[in-house]
């Protein structure tokens, strides 16, 4: 093993918000037992942000201040470059590959930098035989990335599927809870600090999509696919879908699944009914939670708190901490020739089990119109529900099918869109058996 | 990175049982796989086992067979010694013993020899440079070790706590499920292959106090005290008790619980009283599970498979795998010299919420004893029971507690113990709110 040693392991930090002062902070606390885990002393001593001066909840004042963060990437005294500034591109993406390029390792949390550049990144780290790590990137405090590449290095993962988003669970559990409309309980979240004043990423699941391309990168050691992940994001979940998931014995959770099979590889993040038996459906609030297959290690379930300072600074910190040991490791786990360029699933062409919400006028031979469509596609029906009985009014038609191809569900369903008794689109939601 | 070689990483395996076989069997099905992870082929070249001639699931002849265990640890010929014999002393503390002698690494699915021997044994692998490693000894394939000793190391971890036995959870779930009492279900278990001819190890919470010893040295730095684990088993566990907690909102699971606080290093192993709204609550049959936490992650869970063929080997590879990667860390995270000598907390200081179970002659009066002999304690009474009136049997009265000192609560039960209208000795189970 490497022999301890007194000479410190010297961090430079850029961005200085909730992850870059998280960080500090737990270096600062933690300091004598981080040194011991490490075999030497881990000090910040350069950190680099936007804005100097502004309150904030860490003392900087023995770090050297560099006013750009590429001058701090590239800073000869410093052995670690530590990325917490954000965004897929700007300064972040222009720190990182300078770091990379001058041989310094990186430890980020920047999930939308990965998910956008991260196959290019890790060409950089490993041609400069240098660490590339991202634990903080995904999942917040849960260690999933090192389980992944590591702990069940033995394995063919097969799928990998999670809550990614707390913002979202979080709206999706209070919706549950108090009946609210998706617009009122986000507007609830943003007064909290639980949802941004731009909401977009999380609630239109981009955020979450970053998160599962990268996971799978991991996972299954193919290119990180961001833009072949299929996205949809929870605004048009309503009371009314949550009330029927209820009576159905199921939670709409916003899940992330990617899965490598004969189809190719399959990502999607999308709004799904989860049975309330799985243990992802009991994972409320801010949580997150990742589902792990593998085919030695069977099922693996991963739960814990996927963002603020103290999860995201843990994650941060055990990249610093094994960096310090001496450990250099390619960023996915496998070189970069050997990461496969899988081909995509065609979205028609995968099958799952469906949630089928209808407004119909409530006249005689809808449903007998509705079945016959679904017949003629030869989807096979589960279960139908109808609530309640108002001659003049909508009333709510659910549908659940057995398991069956998208494409004929498609098909089946613009027909059953253009009928005159269908009053407003048809809501669709997957069904997720065994999440 | 170390860089990609064709030179294999030569494994020897001693024990050709579950365990053994199960490794042989990864690393020959993800030899591909493992090669690109590991940056070099990993090859079994090795093996040994009490009996040669014996139907296997795996083929074994492209490998020399070596007679002794502590000849094939010593082999000058492998570069890492699987131990997959099992027991704390005999073949396999002596191989183990003489590998890490030889400055040969060492990777072992064996609890109870580190429970025993793990301070002893990590010295001896400090002293030679090499890495020893155990992550299939607790909790199967789930990576916890991994976790602890490297993915949590940012944290000042404060508790562990699980389900580390499969074995009883499997015959706590069914007595839940069948209304049987244990005798039977332990009977119906040996005859599916969930427990073994002789039980005790499992039941009698021993199997599962090793794991928890284990855990608390990683997850606190402290040296491994087995012998300071309070262990209880779950024989004494009847249908009524179940019953009882089914009615309380609670589910009766076999943990183990570890905590370094003011009053020292709690080690405990015990049927305890959990909340159905508890994670750990709803883990069933013979998975394990684990949660944490941490001082900057907050709680973390996780739950897997914790014993079988695939997920002990997923554990052992993973193990391998970054052995041949070139990481040489220490056994328990720390520099042996740094790993604190806990005092153990004083059972009689140590608090927790209580079920207690009396069975009493239903005769006026009786309750007023007993709630006199709690008052005059200082226990406070949280809620009671009583389930049905028969004046001429005894019958069942059920009493939780809030927070008090064990010691108080025993003193209580020996005065209401001795009372003649109590005809069996009371049944106390800790009430774990927070698990």
């Amino acid at each position: 093993m490497t022999r301890p040693t007194t000479t410190p392991f010297r961090v430079g930090i850029a961005g200085l918000g909730t992850v870059g002062c998280g960080t500090v902070s737990v270096l600062q606390q933690q300091a004598t037992a981080i040194a011991k885990r490490a075999g030497r002393p881990v000090e910040v001593v350069a950190v680099s942000a936007r804005t100097r001066d502004r309150e904030r909840p860490v003392a900087l004042d023995g770090y050297r201040w560099v006013d750009s963060a590429v001058a701090l990437a590239t800073d000869p005294a410093i052995d670690v470059f530590v990325e917490a500034i954000g965004g897929s591109d700007g300064d972040a993406h222009a720190a990182v590959a300078a770091a990379l390029a001058a041989g310094k390792p990186v430890v980020t949390a920047n999930k939308a930098l990965l998910a956008e550049h991260g196959t290019k990144l890790a060409t950089a780290a490993e041609a400069a035989g240098v660490a590339l790590r991202f634990e903080a990137a995904v999942a917040g405090g849960i260690p999933v990335i090192k389980a992944l590449r590591e702990g069940l290095a033995g394995n063919q993962v097969t799928r990998v599927s999670g809550i990614l988003n707390g913002t979202c669970n979080y709206i999706l559990t209070e919706m549950r809870a108090t009946k609210a409309p998706f617009a009122t309980v986000l507007a609830d979240a943003q007064k909290l600090g639980y949802a941004e004043a731009d909401p977009a990423f999380d609630v239109d699941g981009v955020d979450a999509a970053h998160k599962l391309s990268i996971l799978a990168a991991v996972a299954f050691g193919v290119q990180v696919d961001f833009a072949g992940v299929s996205i949809e994001g929870i605004r048009h979940i309503s009371p009314v879908d949550i009330d029927f998931a209820d009576e159905l014995g199921y939670r709409i959770k916003l899940l992330g699944m990617a899965r490598l099979g004969p189809l190719g590889l399959e990502q999607r993040v999308a709004p799904c009914m989860v049975p309330v038996t799985a243990p992802i459906s009991q994972v409320d609030g801010v949580f997150n939670a990742v589902a792990i297959e593998g085919d030695a290690v069977g099922s693996l379930f991963l739960r814990g708190r996927g963002a603020g300072a103290g999860p995201t600074a843990s994650a941060v910190v055990a990249d610093i901490i094994d960096l310090a040991r001496g450990v250099v490791d390619r960023p996915f786990g496998v070189a970069v020739a050997d990461l496969v360029a899988a081909p995509r699933a065609a979205q028609e062409r995968q099958r799952g089990s469906f949630y089928i919400r209808l407004m119909v006028r409530d006249q005689p031979g809808v449903i007998a119109d509705v079945a016959a469509a679904l017949r003629d596609e030869q989807v096979s029906l589960q279960s139908m529900l109808q609530r309640a009985r108002h001659p003049d009014d909508a009333v709510p038609v659910v549908l659940t099918t057995h398991e069956t191809e998208a494409a004929a569900l498609g098909r089946a369903l613009s027909l059953i869109a253009a009928s005159d008794h269908v009053v407003e689109p048809p809501r669709v939601l997957r069904i997720l058996a065994d999440a």
